[in-house]
């Protein structure tokens, strides 16, 4: 972490620093090999690994809302976007690192002795990276006018063996982790009185998956695979399209979160759960790692003149799933 | 890169990330091995290899303004910042991340057929990029209030070779590339009638030391090295508290920018060159690689009662050099 001079910086902020600092040197990494302090933070890879690098850029007002969100909340989510996308990969966490802007009254206690917002939001960050072995191995603050958050994170997986969302081919079934649309109800529950963490836990605290993505690394069990970010509508229309191929979801089939809509789990988007194909031929379990998998479909060749992606339904009727999902927080929240 | 959602993106900004994927795909990396278009991208070292990263934030009103920096200038600047840390470790730059937070109205056209601000931005940034063989791999890209750009440098360093902050022996000489304090000067020329672009130049279009850092690097010259991003002042308080060492300037010696004051050239920081040291056996020429080499001072023994850093002047009159380097653009121009 570039460690900004003394001099220009306020006490307040300089003690910040070296409290991240401190936070986040206790938690260990197999692959960092220097931490914060220089002016790179380095890492080592493992023989016949590459690196799997993705970064996530989450705003004020645009992916949180300072009056919704916990900072804990805004913090772990940040976090689980860019391990959603190792998790795609099937890759192993390595590194994370941290840019943030914030306005100088989140980074000092509204009141003597009662933490920042920027504690809760370190809270919330450093949590989910201990869970996954993900030491926070640098970044960069500022001042800012509003709050910002880039993070970035470095993975590892076996040469030529991450999944890509190119992989599908004609035949492949194709699976979905956990359930769909939680996090789009949740959003919608947000600051509603009387309603249960439950309800409100996959917008607030999404679980990426890194575990069940090592697990199908592990067995070579996927053939393509994608973190539903957007909104299985689109992100499966990502899949098909740079994989070449058409798709056929059965609505019967979509583990949807109780409560929640068709629409929210088609197009909703937040979900972090893994899209994946994988041959008919391999044997997908039901429970990866303690989470649900679900057969959703299968992969179909694709033909100019259909849609690229079909919804059926119990009655065998179809129609064209269009790539519905949208840039959730907005649309829920108009301005 | 994320590629955003057809839906939820507007036409402008979905034929903005083609366009960034279009220029991006024609530089050529020598270890990119996945690009821009999946969840990460993928990066191979060679053997033997560690990787250094480092992460920049660039924020409206406090790094640039919109109003006094060329939007060429400004993504030249965010680049140059990373590409300067991966120069002071010594490293080869592997490929580059850009994430980008900005108001519709800067990626949109403001007249028919007249670039938008953003690719004015490109333009400054994929230069500097083209020039040091360094790929734009990926990023994230959403709208803001205000602009902002947060930049990942992913080097490549031989392994236990890196210069560190922390290498520098007492009788090591002090040595810094090219010349100092000329960002500061040009800041505060920023805007004024008749200033030459030579006189703007260190402050627009600031040179990252890539070359130098790889030739040290290829002779084991440095034992400690950082880069000069916050002034000189202060960045040499951080080699000599990292190295548990002291040191001492010859003001004389310092390689001022014609026009800069000795103020500027301590204090003003921005102007991305290597202050490294090296043993005083080690030959270190006069240029490397076309840059100006200046021998300024040597590293001390550190002792409690005396203070971290002197500058001495011609008649051999020495204070105490203090870390003054400030947030260069704050102090210019006063909010």
């Amino acid at each position: 972490m570039r460690m900004p001079t003394t001099t220009s910086k306020g006490r307040g902020e300089l003690a910040l620093i070296n409290r991240i600092r401190r936070r986040a040197d206790k938690a260990s990494g197999s692959g960092l090999s220097l931490g914060i302090g220089d002016d790179c933070a380095l890492l080592r890879l493992k023989p016949g690994e590459e690196a799997a690098v993705t970064t996530d850029l989450s705003i004020e007002g645009r992916h949180f809302r300072l009056d919704l969100h916990p900072p804990e909340s805004i913090g772990h989510r940040a976090l689980a976007r860019g391990l959603s996308d190792i998790a795609a990969m099937g890759a192993r966490p390595v590194a994370a690192f941290l840019s943030l802007g914030a306005p100088s009254e989140l980074t000092l206690p509204s009141l003597p002795k009662t933490p920042a917002w920027i504690d809760g939001f370190l809270d919330g960050f450093l949590t989910l990276a201990h869970k996954h072995k993900t030491p926070l191995a640098g970044g960069d603050l500022a001042q800012s006018q509003i709050a910002i958050a880039d993070i970035v994170l470095i993975g590892a997986v076996p040469r030529r063996k991450a999944f890509l969302r190119s992989g599908a081919k004609p035949g492949d079934l194709l699976y979905v982790t956990g359930s769909l649309g939680g996090s789009s109800l949740g959003l919608r529950q947000l600051g509603s009185p009387g309603i249960s963490p439950g309800d409100l836990a996959p917008h607030l605290w999404p679980q990426p998956r890194i575990d069940q993505g090592l697990w199908l690394q592990r067995k070579h069990a996927a053939s393509a695979a994608i973190d539903i970010s957007d909104g299985i509508s689109t992100d499966l229309h990502h899949l098909c399209e740079e994989s070449g191929v058409s798709g056929e979801v059965q609505s019967s089939c979509l583990p949807i979160f109780p409560g929640a809509s068709l629409e929210d789990a088609l197009n909703g988007g937040e979900d972090y759960e893994l899209l994946f194909t994988a041959h008919p031929n391999t044997r997908i379990p039901r429970k990866i790692v303690g989470v649900p998998v679900t057969r959703i479909g299968v992969i179909t060749k694709f033909r100019k003149a259909n849609p690229r992606v079909l919804l059926v339904d119990a009655f065998r009727r179809s129609k064209p799933m269009k790539p519905l999902g949208w840039e959730h927080f907005r649309a829920a929240t108009p301005e």
